[in-house]
């Protein structure tokens, strides 16, 4: 078998076999197959599509080409969940106790924030004292005992995944459906759970900026999970305007923790409630949705999911008063109310240019080296569909100076469109794949 | 500028700017832009095509990515020709010393053959001491004195073509147009002649099968000859079957010779007065082209092409006598004659399979270390059309020995397709293109 013919029959619109396909994971994973066979044969499957098999054999092949974490210990009932990324998505810390709580097990593994985007151990961190370096039985034992666990990267998971990835930043082979659903969902299979339920965002602030794009990646992903035998749903859900109000680590900390409390947020909550719907339907735990969103919904009206937070910060070493004490996390030294500057209802907003906002005040980074500021961001006050007086407050940005707050207000102002009309909103949540 | 940037361009089907392209083939050039990026750029040009003003563009970059050799000192009718390759081409032994006769210049940088083609340089060194070494001063030297020299590159000849093309062979990205075009253009536009006559194969020996790509190939080669300042035409023939009988290196230039004598060999004959022709009109030697057709063939009917051969022989260091007695050049020692196995039609053959018999004799190289033997090939007796009895004369094999010969014959006999209905045969010339 020949790279040089696998990449030439791709390129004429062929279908590879899963043999040809196991052939190229393994000979680019082992270093034999160089980077430019590769990118070549990303751009002929970016422009030629693959299959639903061929996607499938290749996010096999791509999961086997590291470890395959073993979570059978765990029982039945082991759930994962994956977000596409967007502007101040603090779902995990929602619904992971929320899951936990009602008797799922999340033995999760996330990463850190990139760019606009941020990341669940970076929120995490801002508990004094937390940690998400542990060794893989300690990890076991934290989702069997709390109900959720949320570690860095502990086992090697998809190799070939992480070599694809870095190459395909640099040869504008990024935006191909079957290149997405297979590092996605390849990370995703190795981490082993039963059930895996997938948050597609849509929108300005998502990587899938239409709502038909973001359709057919959700489906294709729950095809391909399927098909290696996993219970698979997928929620397309907005991303033309951050996930609640808060973007910034410990700020979206503080406003899931309010939610765990019982207050509303919207978007979030409900969020939460559809996700965790579909884990405890498809895991067997509930019968059915209305089953188990009434019991999603008892798990933070009883306090339980705001527990099994606190007991996931003490098992991981941190300090478990943060949850019930939110004055005990980090703060910014500098606060400043943004207004509107004129009546009139708020028409749009740009997702990622607040995720830049944000960025640029110390919370994100802009390269992986980069030292994060947990304490600053921005919380908003209004989102689309908002109306407003001139003066009415917008947002409240959260600083390190006087200078980078000023800085951020201009930025801030400018993800905001005004205008005289109501809009016309769609749902938040598009729709529900199964 | 940044490559990733480049290539995102170009795979949404934009149009890359001279400035950007010049980036590309310097830093591609230069070693900073590594392979991976340049093969995902040139999968992503075969998908999306270029322009006329890019293709120009990525051609002038390239040629000037190395030597620009300079002819101005041979006067105003220097003139190149250009083959796209086929089985039995000795063209240029018979064209450049008609050419010459006739007052032009041609100062050709040859190459050697490769795979089921083969190349000039090996055939003439089929004359006994025969070099195609020499200083740039000689080249030109034999250039101006004899009217046409065949060197081996003297020069660093767009050096970011070899690179692309060795990469191209490996990443499945030797088939687009624009790639084709810009590698053959921009080693002829540095080769320095005033007047560039392309000659486009089509058909089962060539690279361009289908007469339609054959077309578009050679309009683009046109147009970026233009474009560059170049006189310039081509012309679309026929590689369905080998051009004239002969294929192997002496057995070549004992044809070539054949031709300068006088005899007829029609496709090979006409094929150099329609090439020579276009190169006479084209630089202004001769006024028309019936005027430059009666000229050429007074080249030969004079004897003046065939001194013209003696000549450069002997300016290049060979045996100018085996010009006029051919049993001097290497012959080999088994000879064999196919037969026709049936009555009835030679309908068609396979001109790629009768180089590579004439390779397996030991004529040609599989890979480019290998050594070839000059005397062996094939002379084909009959061609498709031809009307046979069983047991009349197909071709005779020229062999180093008798198991060489009778493998040599299976194969040939394999290259012949037989019938009883008289093919019809497309004309030899296609077409003109200028």
């Amino acid at each position: 078998m020949h790279m040089t013919d696998l990449i030439e029959k791709k390129k004429r619109g062929g279908e590879l076999s899963d043999e040809e396909i196991r052939f190229i994971i393994r000979g680019y994973t082992a270093g034999e197959i160089p980077d430019y066979q590769m990118s070549a044969l990303m751009m002929a499957i970016l422009f030629r599509g693959m299959t639903v098999p061929e996607t499938t054999a290749l996010t096999l092949a791509m999961a086997h080409s590291g470890d395959m974490v073993d979570l059978s210990a765990l029982g039945p009932h082991t759930a994962d969940k994956h977000s596409t990324g967007g502007v101040g998505d603090k779902t995990s810390l929602v619904l992971c106790p929320m899951v936990a709580a009602c008797g799922g097990k999340m033995a999760k593994m996330s990463g850190r924030g990139l760019g606009h985007t941020g990341g669940t151990i970076d929120k995490l961190e801002a508990f004094p004292g937390f940690s998400t370096a542990m060794s893989p039985e300690r990890f076991l034992e934290i989702a069997d005992t709390v109900g959720f666990v949320i570690a860095g990267q502990t086992a090697n998971l998809a190799p070939a995944d992480k070599k694809m990835y870095a190459l395909r930043d640099v040869t504008a082979t990024v935006n191909s459906i079957p290149l997405i659903v297979s590092s996605i969902m390849s990370k995703k299979l190795a981490s082993g759970a039963r059930t895996i339920v997938l948050d597609v965002k849509t929108g300005s602030g998502a990587f899938m900026e239409t709502e038909e794009d973001a359709f057919t990646l959700a489906r294709e992903m729950v095809n391909v999970g399927r098909q290696a035998g996993r219970n698979m749903a997928a929620v397309v859900t907005d991303m033309d305007q951050p996930l609640g109000f808060a973007v910034g680590n410990a700020l979206e900390v503080k406003e899931a923790i309010a939610v765990l409390r019982g207050e509303d947020v919207p978007d979030l909550r409900e969020l939460c409630l559809v996700l965790g719907s579909q884990i405890l339907t498809r895991s067997g735990i509930s019968p059915d949705e209305e089953t188990a969103r009434a019991a999603l919904e008892r798990s933070i009206g009883s306090g339980a999911a705001l527990r099994k937070l606190a007991d996931m910060v003490e098992a991981q070493g941190g300090d478990p008063a943060a949850v019930y004490d939110p004055s005990r996390l980090p703060a910014a030294p500098v606060r400043r109310t943004v207004r509107a500057p004129r009546d009139g209802y708020i028409t749009a907003m740009e997702a990622r240019a607040v995720g830049l906002v944000s960025m640029h005040l110390g919370g994100g980074r802009a390269t992986k080296e980069d030292v994060i500021d947990l304490s600053v961001g921005v919380v908003l006050a209004a989102k689309a569909g908002a109306c407003l007086r001139a003066g009415d407050p917008l947002a409240e940005i959260h600083a390190a100076s006087e200078t980078a707050a000023a800085e951020a207000e201009k930025e801030l102002l400018a993800c905001y469109t005004f205008g005289d009309e109501m809009p016309v909103r769609p749902p938040f949540i598009r729709g529900v794949v199964s």
